[in-house]
């Protein structure tokens, strides 16, 4: 747990968020923790628009490192998801610091892209976990208490149920991860409990996504899959047949890879906290 | 070119087809070469159906290598893309045996997915081209006529116009040469000329999507990358703000490959032909 007042920097490596979402954020924050709330500052990129993104690679990757490498920031908290924070990973990684080691960084989604890169470079705090924009969702109040109750007080409430000491985790979106394979920026997943969740695919690449995941020797050395939810499913043409459920059953047993049922996370107000790697204190 | 009446066995490890449309590609190969019309047989599997795919797993497989193994066909001929072929991988290429590495693989699209895997196998008669189910386009007669042309004949009109003796070659759909990164099916591109084209994704995957392939070591081996078309892209929320030619060129610079310019393939009637590896007697 903290000791002083927890500084937590908030970065768009992805998609740019509204001042008005984030002055929001900053109120629930002032509110939840008596006079224990954490520093919240959102990096003015946050706010940048540059086609798709907030700001093109450069600002967004200047935001990135200016908070990583600021030892006086505890925490990076990524803004949003969307498509963005991999094409930062080749020019993000060589300029971080020691600061930036011993910083812990939450998202997820699009954040994978760089979370998993960082891993892979031996970063040791990274954590899935909901996001400011969460609280755009109907109820998302909730994610984005969750996320500051973990980052303030290590609230184990917020993390996902099935986290323990006995393996290391790691969560990801499933396309997100599977546009990692095969680059530098693959992590090494051996012995961890991979944990996967989608949002917006149809099934058939689901499936196709899961086929290509299990097909990586890196990936068949995990200790088991657990499924999170995968949301908002367009109709397949023809129907699939299949549930993701028994799809990711499906690959797990072609594969052998230990299924290990369903995880507690996805692209809701439900999505809970999983760390990469092992979890301090636990 | 070939001595005899050429054999082509047509098999569908992706998605079905029609009878009808069978009778139609026949009647086409009947008439284009006076009395030296190919012998086209279209293996029952092909109007097979379930859920997404010709059948299942275990049909589409058996009727692949039915026909792959018979020495008694020239050519295989995948009758349709969709999804499916990259299921089958793990599965066909064990059971191919040496008239197998003898016989011409034509297709393109999904069928990528398991000419890559067959690639990196060391068969040496992959061709990406048009297929049976070109015929429901409109002028689909033009892409049809095209690849019987090239197998028959192997006409040189039929072939992509900067295929050349100075270097091997290699077509993809972008999506499916993602998705066998990081896999055992994953074909060494070293010194090739890398053509790629996509349909029906957004501008802002086609980006992702070029990003990982361009990340990976393997692919930053390659001669050079020319673009085929990009057809049927979504539109973009917010506009994406760069065409997928220059995407192309800007992770061909970021990651130091040649852009090489366009390629004369996609998903439509001019799809051409491109070996992979170099087309025998060029």
């Amino acid at each position: 747990m903290h000791k002083g007042k927890l500084r937590i920097g908030v970065t768009a490596p992805a998609s740019r968020i509204e001042p008005a979402l984030a002055e929001k954020v900053a109120a629930i924050a002032r509110t939840q923790f008596a006079d224990r709330g954490p520093e919240l500052v959102f990096h003015p990129q946050c706010y940048l628009s540059s086609g798709h993104f907030a700001g093109d690679d450069e600002a967004r990757a200047a935001a990135f490192v200016d908070i990583a490498n600021d030892e006086s920031f505890d925490a990076l908290w990524i803004a949003r998801g969307g498509y963005g924070s991999g094409r930062l990973a080749e020019r993000v990684l060589p300029a971080l610091n020691a600061a930036a080691r011993k910083k812990t960084y939450l998202g997820y989604s699009d954040a994978g892209a760089l979370f998993g890169a960082m891993y892979a470079d031996g970063f040791q705090n990274l954590v899935h976990g909901p996001m400011p924009a969460d609280l755009l969702r109907e109820g998302g109040e909730t994610a984005v208490r969750r996320a500051l109750a973990f980052l303030v007080e290590a609230d184990p409430r917020s993390v996902e149920a099935s986290v323990a000491a006995s393996h290391p985790t790691a969560a990801f979106n499933i396309t997100i991860l599977g546009h990692l394979l095969g680059t530098p920026f693959e992590p090494d997943l051996s012995g961890h409990v991979l944990m996967l969740e989608e949002v917006a695919e149809h099934m058939y690449r689901i499936d196709r996504a899961l086929l290509h995941l299990t097909s990586s020797p890196n990936i068949r050395r995990v200790a088991g899959i657990r499924l999170g939810r995968c949301s908002a499913i367009p109709p397949n043409e023809p129907p699939f047949g299949q549930t993701e459920e028994e799809v990711a059953k499906h690959w797990c047993a072609v594969s052998g890879i230990p299924y290990l049922g369903r995880a507690d996370i996805g692209h809701d107000i439900d999505n809970k906290i999983v760390p990469f790697g092992r979890l301090p204190g636990i």
